[in-house]
């Protein structure tokens, strides 16, 4: 099965009480554009992350707000900062790695909130029930070209509102030379 | 078959010519630490890779010099250049990417020379024959743990002097969390 790729640059989901904190009270995030993800979008914010060693600028926020304040960056940007965060699925944040976030002389502390986020396939329900998958089904994901391979430990996250798109980050995207709109292929563990 | 695996991060192999330009006449690279190849080392000097887009401090010069320089980076340092390097085996240089290299005010302008390596393992010729490889031959790496997975397209480079290691660039390591001295599992093409 053939699936397109996605790939998640670094970014910041915050909470609506980390909102206000950074932008000022009753902010509300600006859309700049949809995402693949029915209801998802990336905003006109971006936030600074910041390490006792290292700041990274311009990392985009994405909206909606969510119950927690999380941030996902790749192995790179975690040398870059120097800090050790757990591979994690999104929500899964209990933990993982403190980050500070910064804006315009504003500094949020967060004593966790930093993931690797797991490789994972977004599916709808309907699509998973169709094809014989299951929520939290773990599969291998095949990519062609010069520099291809096969990723292992790629979870199959399901919800009516899914739209099937393989999400990596940018060290499996640059390690893979692939990039958005390019295919995957989908193999089922035994 | 295990192999140990040893990352490269981007470097800068040098002509004799240009350790000249860029370092004075008569300039002999000063070795900092043997590489586990025998003959190799990591140098002091240090130089800037520079494009119109961007540049990089810190890259390392590796030793002794060569016929031709050339500098390796990965596809995340590409992006940050704003070019788009071929992927090469080393020395396999002509039509590579134009790059500038910087120290101390000397800008030293090469036509070509910039690539991103093959993934490759050096091996003894003794092991070779011994294991029933080939020089040039194309094979898999199977890589363990959480975001472990199946590097293809892998090539045997066979040499007297070589010693059994899997070099991969920063993008490979840290799409896989892996580090130099982590092992990987050579997986035969049929």
């Amino acid at each position: 099965m053939k699936v397109n790729i996605g790939v998640s640059a670094r970014h910041v989901h915050l909470c609506d009480e980390d909102v206000e904190f950074l932008f000022g009270a009753g902010y509300k995030l600006k859309k700049m554009k949809d995402l693949i993800q029915k209801g998802e979008y990336a905003c006109l914010e971006q936030v600074a992350i910041k390490t006792s060693k290292n700041t990274i600028d311009k990392v985009r926020v994405l909206g909606p707000t969510r119950k927690s304040t999380q941030v996902e960056i790749s192995k790179t940007d975690a040398f870059k900062l120097g800090i050790d965060p757990p591979l994690r699925n999104s929500g899964d944040i209990k933990g993982s790695s403190p980050i500070t976030l910064c804006y315009n002389g504003k500094e949020l502390k967060k004593d966790f909130g930093c993931i690797i986020a797991q490789r994972h396939i977004h599916m709808s329900s309907r699509d998973a029930f169709k094809l014989g998958f299951e929520n939290e089904q773990i599969v291998k994901i095949k990519i062609n070209g010069e520099k291809g391979g096969i990723l292992h430990n790629v979870v199959i996250k399901t919800n009516d509102n899914f739209v099937l798109e393989l999400h990596i980050d940018t060290d499996d995207a640059n390690a893979h030379l692939v990039k958005t709109g390019d295919i995957g292929e989908v193999i089922i563990d035994e």
